[in-house]
């Protein structure tokens, strides 16, 4: 079990691994794209689509990382524990372990007959990175609806309709969606059959291998459509820009006016203020003149007018971990370089 | 909330050390105790006490290896991520994280704040471990019933009654088994509202706190109390001899064929064989004849005596793991060595 | 505890009936009000508002029935029962128990102080009605969404920002969809407390009380929050109108063709080929001529006009349960008869 | 869907029908036999064994009379629901419903294509019926341990060894307990991925095939199982009556106390003195002399000696749901009558 587990765990790294790596290089390609991003299912504030993207990837990392640190814990060899005493010949278990490929031999014998943790260990990572997928997968569903329409599914990954040929629906993504209820249900059961069993083996434990093995194939089959959705969706750029409008920039504003020494407090009350100027004239805030904007404090001067640019506004977001073309690269190349020498 | 959970797993590792040494130092006293080991809740081969309690001793091991781990992923600064695109102020964030003490600051904004996987696999964490106290506290419940009487809790971790004063009742162990069920359910709770929520923050998130708080809360006081009643339990050495049979040998007396020569599969047969000559004869079968073994086999001898030893039976078990006095001590010794430097 | 709760639930069925009153007394106001039914979160068919509001409060009126049913179990009398063997002095428990306004006493002694099916069957008929809840926000989240907006939230159920204004946030909304994890975490914790427990007391069994009241807590509140939220919200019928285009349409197109007589498998072959025509010719459907439509099939008469109403369209739906006016008063009707007499 | 399920619900009824069948009608036969009643896994009162069978054939009841319930709800004909928005020919749904042996049309077409609490409440059903089966069998398989003994497993039901013939492993009742984990976690799955999901179809839906199947499945092995156990198994009488000691009576002595006038609080105190006056002397406490009791209270007399009867100590516990013969007998009837008719 532990043997088969190991080897599915090498073929899941890999699952992993891709997946990454297309969001990494879409990243790369299409960091020039700028849509909302989203809090509350409202739009907040301007991001890259690339940023986006690795911000799941960079869910998915540490789905790798977990992999690998649990993968360790797979690889321990049980063998030679007896029914749960030990073995009475006088076996070199490490010597074995080493000959089979394992990390180390179990260290207790009784432990190791009773021990379920490594599937445990695993379910809960199949479901943490399921429900990854499925957060992905609700925004990419959200996106390809026909109000939003920021991406579309390729057919491959989309079920159309003879009669309705208009209506691309995300089969794929949905299916992703619902794996994750599922997989859970994999690990609440193994779980719920571990609780209170006395020690040492039970038959209770033959109910380990269903969840296992569906949650690998459930896995298997989940990180590779994923893989195929993210690299042949198609972008739809003038959807994107049309929804970034400069409403989204309010707060951008008020950075402009903290950056002109005006205190924090008192530069979101100046655009508290400014918006309900703008609404009064029924403009964008961007039409607004700098003779009224002085009104609401000296510290406005032409250049101002700077603040109503998306792409400035991504870029002003230069930290580590933001917006900006150079954070962004900055996140792409970390990626690349995590992933494991081949 | 990252840095106050650092600060909780802190206290609750040195709660599982202690909890692993209590275990460690009574396995280095009461060396000498022998039980019988059960499989299917029925007495299978005697083992050392020690041995039984290095088996949970090195579950909780694998559970602190875990927190070690998981705990590098907490201690990750999401400050500096906005309200999901970054911060628009040269902030220096690794140099931030550096002076709060943090080991990285986290890599995508978006990610930033939608990331919830700290707490999701801190309540694994949690959920596994209960469940671990959880087929302890079994073992311990039924060891304690009459019927068993392996051990006797201290009037500490049990509660009496006036009338039945005979009664103590196992309260401390129950509510153990007990809040292993409530653990798994802030888990599977928290990771039900993470399924299908869209990526960067939603307000449902906020539900991420009362379950990790009560699994924190849970976790103290259960390893707590286990390390009390663990330190505190009263053995009884009479009880575990008087449970220890020779039927529980068979297997010793197999294993002396394969030692003699005889293949595996007819060692077995001989075996059976010879447990039914003994019951035939109503008799223990420490108590059949030589001669009458010879009958079954050749290969029986004088030295056929040594196999009846309970002592010798978990001494030929002499395997790394096994339940010989080498190797329990071996256990001893690789445990207090695992204990990180003080 | 029964008594507690046994109350507890006679508030709990005011809270749902007086929901499932809200969205009835919307639907017989807002009966004229069309929107795009959807399905994989694409437009699929027009259907009324009102249709959208009886979807969700039938399911309600499902739960109204279970909780009507579960109550009858909770109110079982299990006093009488003593510690588990039943009282030893000549109580008339069934005479206590009609006093006492319970249904019945409880069968069997040991059974009593065991069962605690009432607060698990509570519990899933909470989860149930919360995943109720957190589908119907779900829909309201994405239709509050700027790219959606066929309504928005009243203040009280969500927050802005004095930066954002525009943006209003549903966060009662998101609340609700993030208890329905922590109520089947309640669910799912005391269900595994149970699993494999001996039977009569444990003091396992206490961890009973605090997933209940902590499900009945977050229950009390979701039925109140929905059913303010419902009441309060605006419809935005300009949106909604604007959302139906008769590419929504082609379903109803082939059942025209299939009230003339053609074969359904050909009147879907036959509209397939109009939707491309329209396709071609870069028109929408409604503009198609006839005599063009005639070269498809000789069945399009002058009369396929009558298929591009929006209104025609809910209304040829008029089989019970459907969107016909009809049939959407005789859902509303029959809901209001489902009230428990005032 | 909910036709295939109608039938399967039908098979499983009969199944959980035979289940309490066995026990009761064994019940019936060994109503004479008394083992303790155990809380805590600690011996309290003396109970007979009828009183065990039935306390679980109650549970059971009540899973016949929830199957009942929900069958009702799963008894309900979406047909004529269309995609979401019903049918545009005019069927007489209610009469198809009728015809095809439904007890309703469903009463929205958009509610129709999304609603799966039939399964869910299935699901429920099954978990709940499996964790009934799980406590019967945890109790089971601690009563067949070598050191309660009181009863042993066919031979059909549990699994020995040709080295250890006297290990009678209860592989069945193990199974039992294990597969309650595996429902619960088809219950959780399904529920999880329900949880958010907008209304009417998704293709996240077809996720609930696999669990209802495997619930089916797993709930019609384990009840035929369950009854084959049941009706197979050995009672050991002799074990049974060893483990009844006068301990167990001191809730007795304060009971005659009481009905000699002594009120309770201090009945239970001079009972208590009465313990330690035993346990000084070395002597049972039905050899204490009436004598030494009326030391203690005046009102010990001659009589007391009744209360050392384990029989008579059952027979005085005469109320409704109570341990007397009278009491179990009338169980007895009820249950049977409980019966759906033949």
């Amino acid at each position: 079990m532990r043997l088969w587990l190991r080897d599915e765990i090498d073929t899941l790294r890999s699952y992993v691994r891709q997946l990454i790596d297309v969001a990494v290089e879409r990243a790369a390609v299409e960091i020039d794209l700028i849509l909302p991003g989203y809090t509350h299912m409202q739009p907040a504030q301007p991001i890259r689509w690339s940023h986006w993207l690795l911000s799941h990837a960079t869910a998915w990392a540490r789905d790798a990382e977990r992999l690998e640190q649990l993968a360790q814990r797979v690889n321990i060899m049980p063998l030679g524990s007896g029914a749960l005493a030990g073995n009475p010949f006088a076996i070199d278990r490490d010597a074995l372990a080493q000959e089979l490929g394992f990390a180390a031999a179990s260290a207790n014998s009784l432990d190791a007959v009773a021990d379920r943790d490594f599937i445990a260990e695993f379910l809960f990572w199949a479901t943490l990175t399921m429900l990854h997928l499925s957060r992905w997968a609700e925004d990419l569903i959200i996106y390809s609806s026909r109000e939003f329409g920021f991406i579309s599914l390729a057919d491959a990954y989309s079920t159309g309709s003879s009669l309705m040929p208009q209506k691309k629906n995300p089969d794929a993504l949905e299916l992703l969606r619902g794996k994750a209820g599922r997989v859970l249900g994999d690990m609440a059961g193994l779980m719920t059959t571990l609780k209170g069993l006395p020690t040492s083996y039970n038959k209770d434990l033959q109910e380990d291998k269903e969840p296992l093995f569906d949650a690998v194939d459930s896995l298997g089959g989940a990180l590779q459509i994923a893989a195929g959705v993210l690299s042949t969706l198609n972008v739809n750029p003038a959807a994107m820009r049309a929804a970034l409008t400069t409403e989204m920039l309010a707060t951008d504003l008020a950075d402009y006016l903290v950056r002109k020494g005006v205190p924090f407090r008192e530069a979101h009350h100046i655009t508290g203020a400014a918006v309900r100027m703008a609404e009064l004239q029924a403009i964008p805030m961007e039409m607004l003149e700098v003779d009224d904007l002085r009104t609401l404090h000296a510290a406005f001067a032409e250049d101002v007018a700077e603040v109503w640019s998306i792409e400035a506004s991504v870029e002003r977001r230069d930290v580590a971990g933001g917006t900006s073309r150079r954070a962004v690269e900055a996140q792409i190349a970390a990626l690349r370089a995590s992933a494991p020498p081949a």
